[in-house]
C-alpha cells in the first residue's frame, strides 16, 4: 500500500477508529502547519507473550506508519524486570528482544512500512541522571494522590500496593520528554495518566504533548484479555490445534453483538487488516451452506449476525459448533508468503 | 583530648546519651569482634541555614570521632533542591558547600578530630544507574502504606503531599547501602525510617544496619526548632545582640525545668561541650551575687533550678531579667583561638 501524503488525509488516517483523542491540535500543527513527520511513542512492558490482541495497537501503529509518522516503540524492560524480581535482568533483555521480533512480525505480517519505526529500551535511558533527576523533580509536585488517581485503571488497586505502581505514572509522562516525541498512544485505560502526563509535564519546564487512545477490544470471552487465563487470548506461539479450541469456546452467543469477543477482533482486528490486505476492510465468511459473506463494515456484519445469518460459516463457528477448519488469524502471514 | 582506645569504651562513648539503638549487636561484632572502625553516616538536607541546634548531633559525632569511628556527612544537595524547586542547582552547590564549611567549623570548635570525618553530596551517587535501579526495586517490594508510614513524622502530612515524601524514606534507607556504612545516626523522630531501612533492605539482598537515635531537644520556646520562627533557634551566622536578644527571649521560666530550652540547651549542648573544653562535663554559672556555680550533671543543675538557685547570674537570665552579657554559646569556638 502506497503511504498516505496529503496533510489532512494524514489527520483523517491517524485519528481513524480512535477512541479519544487529547490536545489535536498539536497533531494537527505538526503534520499540517510544520508539515513534518509526527513523532509518537507507544509503550508496552516486556512482561506477559505478546498475544493475538497485540494486532489492535499494531493495526493502528500501521496506521500512523503510513500517515508518515515515526513511530517509537518503547519496549520497558525495566518496568517488566521490577514486575517479577525474580526473573534476572538477563532474561528480561532476552524477553525485550523477543518482544521486538515479535511486534516486528505482526507489522510485517498486516504490510506495514517499518523504516520510521524505531525500538527503545527503557533501560537505554531510564537509568541515566538526567532521567532520574528529572523523575525527582517531577515527584516533587505531583501529589500522591494524583499519582495514585492517574495509576488507577492500570495499576492493581490493592491495600499492600507497592510504591512502584505511583511512580510508574510519573515514569510514562516523563518519557514523552525523554523519547522527544510528539504524542504517545495508547488503550483508552491510559487515560488518566495520559490527562496526568498533560497536567504535570509543564509544571517542570516541559511541553503537553497530545495522547490518541484506542478504543478497548474484550478479549475471546469477553472481558478483558486476562493474562492469567490463556483461553482469553490467542498466543502467537499457540499452535493450530489450540487456535481451533480457543476460538471454539470463544464467546460468540448466536444472534447476541454485545460483548461478543469474536465480533470485537473481527471489528478491531481483522476489518482493518483487509485494508492492508484487499486495499479495503474486508473480512469474508465462507459458509457450509451458501455463497461467501463479505463485509466491509462492521455494523453489516453485527446487524446479519442478530439476524442469525452468520452462523454454520467455517470460519466463524457458533459456540461449541464444531472445530473451525482454519482459523482466519492464521491468515495474517508475511506478505512474502502470499 | 586523646581518642578512646579500649572497645568497651569505644561501645560506652558510642553509646553515651543515646536515646535508642536498633541493632546494637552489629556496633558491637564491627568494634569488638571486628576490631575495626565503626563507619557511620549522618545525612543532612541542606534547605535552611545550620543553627546552634546543630551543635547537639555534631557533639555526638565527635564522640564517634574520638571513638575512633569512621563519619560520613551527607550533605542531601538533591533533597535540598528538591525541597524547594526556585532555588537553582546552582545555587544548592553553594548550599552544600556552605554546610560543609560550618559542620566542619562546629566540630573544630568542640575540638574533635577530623581525619576519619568524610562529606560526601548526595548528587555524587543518587542519581547514578546503579543507585536509580535499586531505588526502583525498592519502590517494587515497599507498599506505599509502609513509605507513607516510615515518613510521617519528617514528611508534612497533608492532603496534597508530593509523592517525594514517599521516595525519601527508600532513599535514607539505600544511602545505607550505597555509603558502605555499618550503621546510621539520626534524632528519634527519624525512627519510623530507620525501622522501614532496617526491614526492607534484606528484601533486595542488602543486610540490616544498626541505627543509632538521639533523642529530640527542644527549641528555646520550649517546642521543636522551628526554621520558620527564627527565634527558636541560634543561628550561627547571628551577631552577639541577636544572640543576646533571644537567650532573654528563650522560655526558661523560673523553677520550672520540664520543656526548658535554656536548660536543654546546657544538657545536650554546653554539659557535653565541657567535656571536649575542660576534660570533663562541666558549665559554669556566673551569677550577680555569689560564687560561680559549677555543674558536671544535669541532675544537679536541674534541682538548683527548681529551688532557684540558678537565677540571678549572667549567663542564664531568667525571663526578661537584663542581657545576658555573654551568652556561653560564644565561648565555643576554635580550639586554636583559646
Amino acid at each position: 500500500m502506497d503511504d498516505v501524503t496529503d496533510p489532512q488525509e494524514k489527520i483523517k488516517l491517524i485519528n481513524k477508529n480512535l477512541f479519544e483523542v487529547l490536545n489535536p491540535e498539536i497533531v494537527e500543527d505538526v503534520v499540517v502547519k510544520q508539515n513534518r513527520p509526527l513523532v509518537i511513542y507507544w509503550g508496552t512492558a516486556t512482561t506477559g507473550r505478546p498475544h493475538c490482541g497485540y494486532f489492535v495497537p499494531v493495526l493502528k501503529l500501521g496506521d500512523f506508519l503510513r500517515a508518515g509518522c515515526r513511530v517509537k516503540i518503547l519496549l520497558a524492560d525495566i518496568h517488566g524486570f521490577l514486575d517479577n524480581l525474580k526473573a534476572p535482568i538477563e532474561l528480561v533483555k532476552f524477553r525485550a528482544e523477543y518482544y521486538k521480533f515479535v511486534i516486528t512480525a505482526l507489522l510485517q505480517a498486516v504490510n506495514v512500512p517499518i523504516d520510521r519505526l524505531e525500538f527503545v529500551l527503557g533501560s537505554a535511558y531510564q537509568l541515566t541522571p538526567a532521567y532520574t533527576m528529572d523523575l525527582f523533580r517531577l515527584s516533587s509536585v505531583v501529589t500522591e494522590h494524583d499519582a495514585k488517581k492517574a495509576g488507577a485503571e492500570v495499576v492493581k488497586q490493592v491495600d499492600n500496593a507497592p510504591l512502584s505502581g505511583l511512580i510508574y505514572p510519573l515514569m510514562q509522562a516523563l518519557d514523552e520528554q525523554h523519547l522527544g516525541v510528539d504524542a504517545q498512544f495508547g488503550g483508552v485505560d491510559q487515560r488518566k495518566i495520559f490527562a496526568l502526563a498533560k497536567e504535570v509535564l509543564p509544571r517542570v519546564g516541559f511541553g503537553e504533548r497530545a495522547h490518541l487512545m484506542n478504543p478497548m477490544v474484550p478479549g475471546l470471552h469477553g472481558g478483558k484479555m486476562s493474562a492469567s487465563d490463556p483461553d482469553s487470548k490467542i498466543d502467537l506461539l499457540d499452535p493450530p490445534d489450540a487456535v481451533r479450541r480457543k476460538i471454539r469456546k470463544a464467546l460468540a452467543v448466536p444472534m447476541q453483538v454485545e460483548g461478543n469477543g469474536l465480533l470485537s477482533f473481527v471489528e478491531y482486528v481483522l476489518l482493518p487488516a483487509g485494508v492492508l490486505r484487499y486495499g479495503e476492510q474486508r473480512f469474508v465468511v465462507n459458509r457450509r451452506d451458501g455463497e461467501p459473506l463479505a463485509y466491509t463494515e462492521i455494523e453489516q456484519m453485527r446487524e446479519d449476525y442478530a439476524a442469525d445469518v452468520v452462523r454454520a460459516s467455517r470460519r466463524f463457528p457458533p459456540v461449541c459448533s464444531q472445530p473451525a477448519q482454519k482459523p482466519h488469524v492464521r491468515g495474517l502471514r508475511p506478505s512474502s508468503q502470499h
